[in-house]
């Protein structure tokens, strides 16, 4: 049974779609037992509580130095014995130390399809604005083991969705979410607590 | 009614994918009107034949400057009065001369989801052993319109499909012609000639 941690920064709707698929008895070898934010006040550590899962708060400010965040970040995951951290729109950088005790052990889900649009500042709506910037006609998410290079690591999963000719950044942005990011990410943490891979 | 010239290097798959739409009446505004080879004795020239479309061989080692090689190769398009150059796995390159003759009417498919995979140095086989490298498990193909960037200009149609865990390059390039480049191409060649785009 691996305890998992996901990582959150907003409203945590990729959290509530970890959690429903739970609750729907998908995930049998995994648990999620902590949730932990990046700042005070968002909505996902309410999805959290609802659901009776334990919350923690690491904010980088609070820290001189990204070492001293990684170090914080690291004891509450050691402490809860996390076996998997799930990064669900967590906008704070890992640290090295974090990344070396994590192996194929940190999943992280980006909103396209992974070569195109990512590294480096793509993040969030900024994706989606690059994306209809170029035209794409398809786009998606994926899901991907985290190492030391950014948006770099293996891929688990990724699902492709198309682009529609009316579309925004924000309605590319949810039907990626609804139609990609909350389908694939529980299917990737099963997958991982089962050791299919 | 755009008279089309579909330029080949090799076997003519997609040339043959053109010419069985064209067939079933799919694109009541244009007519394959020209096959050029950029070398004799390809397969695509008999797929024209059989299809009684007349041909051209324009072959890069036959002329002295790329300059030289692309006014001949103009100067064909220019007697068949062709309105619509596509490009079917034409392995020659074209110059800034030809593409300033045809502004958004040279097409070109490319197989992989831009902007993954593209771009100088990918084409045919090498784009497919790139996407397996990078271990990705959505590819795909694109027709978009040929500009002054290599791989840059406008995008027409994308499809994605999807890598099978056995996949060899060979494979994956066979499953993204089946189900991607043949369809594209043909359908973007009618969304051209309708004036849709």
């Amino acid at each position: 049974m691996m305890n998992i941690a996901v990582l959150v920064s907003g409203g945590g709707t990729n959290l509530q779609a970890i959690l429903d698929s739970e609750r729907r008895g998908e995930n049998p070898n995994g648990k999620v037992t902590l949730v932990v934010a990046s700042k005070p006040g968002v909505y996902a550590l309410e999805r959290a509580a609802n659901f009776g899962v334990e919350t923690a708060v690491v904010r980088r400010k609070d820290y001189d130095s990204s070492e001293a965040f990684d170090a914080a970040l690291l004891g509450v995951l050691r402490e809860h014995n996390i076996n998997l951290v799930v990064l669900a729109g967590f906008l704070s950088v890992l640290g090295p130390s974090v990344i070396a005790a994590y192996p194929n052990r940190i999943l992280n889900v980006h909103p396209s399809l992974i070569p195109s649009f990512c590294g480096p500042g793509y993040y969030g709506l900024k994706v989606h604005e690059e994306a209809l910037k170029r035209g794409v006609k398809v786009t998606g998410a994926t899901v991907h083991f985290v190492n030391e290079v950014c948006d770099g690591g293996p891929i688990l999963l990724q699902k492709a969705v198309e682009v529609l000719p009316d579309d925004t950044p924000e309605t590319l942005q949810k039907r990626v979410m609804e139609q990609a990011e909350w389908k694939l990410l529980p299917k990737a943490i099963a997958m991982v607590c089962s050791g299919e891979v």
